[in-house]
């Protein structure tokens, strides 16, 4: 089945649709974007997301494409049109198409584009934990704006591809920032670690709704760095994000972690997660 | 007189020219580009353009979208059809189309667009020097890519535009580094710094082309960092870039640099450069 896309007022086949070389988004990388899961037919956590997306266009004068309430539409058009009822839905919004400049446009028209794609959640492959690998931070010092200028995230995921690993986590400063497309968590001693918000880190939607059912159900959680060789010695580790949500991290950098499988408290998290995701709050 | 863009093995009108929504230029920033000044007919400083082009795709395991015998053919063509003498050649390599994911695509096939604009050379308007402003260096740590990831570059040009000023040089660790499209230099003593090329800095061509110049004209120049203070005290300061070659700067954050008024130094290094363009080497 051919998959639908939008794209500034049409909805096409994703074969089809197309933005204008001159977009922003193109030349520039001047948008941003949010991912969000689409699980049992309900889109998670998309006030927050929504409200991140804001954030991210706050942060660089970016104007919305259109109200939340249209755009709660357009969503719900595309995931009724791709008859999907598990998937990823992925919207970026650019600051739209100009002739070539740096500087903003004068009177910018943002342009929004959706897609959705067919995508399992909480696979069994993922389940039995993942090894990670890690590299230098190569990224900005806005790392908290969820932009798509993405390729020191691109050239760390490769890294993992190329490691046989399934994500890069980033040392920047000598502690671990947070993954490619992830955030990173190490257990020591029944308290889970993992690195504050600030400019170095994106907060994860997936991060927030964790500290939450954490301190809902008595698990402690510290908001500190933590270094690569803390989590070498750490009793468990694990990567939450929108599109794995709480994955058990048994290797890093060749070395096992803990006992070398999922741990007691990431599987609780875990499964608390799964609770929320399958419960009204999704 | 609409513009011919190339897209791909297409020419078409600029308005008509676009690339597919999963473009990885679009979602990842995973591209490239470059700027081409075409004066009176010629594409300056073509085979240094070309070589950096291909020392950022290496940089990035990025492929290569066609043979440089087929890369001169499509930017020849695409000159001969906008029936331009003088413009600014803008291209751009893409890691190509595919389903949405960081890692490199198992067989990526790279995308090229190729734009030319209308441009004046050595317009009166730069003749007389232009104000700087400074900001924070908030990009990532491979400046030396000519990477389409121009954020940070966009929101330096940015506070440029609103403090009513031409160019914004980027201070990182206490130096300036270049600016958000330009190389930056100051004269002191006769003695004329930039930046030394490294991660931090992307190597102009016409910075290289006027360290040439510089050296078989007896004119000193150093590549030793300077601070935003050494701006305030120095004795001249300009800017180079392919689309204004060397431009005095006359004022940086408000304040007046040397006299105020385009310097000795800057003017020779100006005329040379503007011999170099209109002569045979250009």
């Amino acid at each position: 089945m051919s998959r639908v896309a939008y794209v500034d007022g049409c909805y096409s086949d994703l074969r089809r649709a197309t933005v204008p070389i001159e977009d922003r988004g193109l030349q520039f990388a001047d948008s941003v974007y949010e991912v969000i899961a689409l699980v049992a037919g309900q889109l998670v956590d998309f006030d927050l997301h929504l409200a991140r997306l804001k954030r991210s266009r706050d942060g660089l004068g970016l104007p919305a494409p259109m109200t939340d309430a249209g755009l709660r539409v357009v969503l719900g058009e595309v995931v009724r049109r791709n008859r999907l009822r598990d998937g990823l839905l992925y919207l970026q919004v650019t600051r739209g198409q100009a002739p070539r400049g740096h500087a903003f446009p004068a009177a910018p028209r943002a342009s929004l584009m959706v897609t959705l794609r067919a995508w399992t959640p909480f696979p069994g492959s993922l389940a039995a934990g993942v090894p990670v690998v890690s590299t230098d931070d190569l990224r900005w010092r806005r790392c908290d704006l969820k932009t798509t200028g993405l390729l020191p995230n691109v050239l760390a995921k490769q890294r993992a591809h190329e490691a046989d690993a399934f994500e890069c986590w980033m040392v920047k400063a000598g502690v671990v920032t947070e993954g490619a497309s992830s955030n990173a968590w190490i257990v020591r001693d029944g308290s889970v670690h993992t690195h504050p918000l600030c400019d170095d880190v994106l907060g994860g939607i997936t991060r927030e709704v964790l500290l939450e059912l954490a301190a809902a159900n008595d698990i402690e959680v510290v908001e500190r760095a933590f270094r690569p060789a803390d989590v070498e010695t750490a009793d468990e580790a694990f990567l939450t994000s929108t599109s794995s949500f709480v994955v058990p991290v048994i290797a890093f950098d060749g070395s096992e972690v803990g006992t070398g499988a999922p741990g007691p408290v990431t599987c609780r998290l875990r499964d608390l997660y799964r609770n929320h995701v399958s419960g009204p709050a999704g």
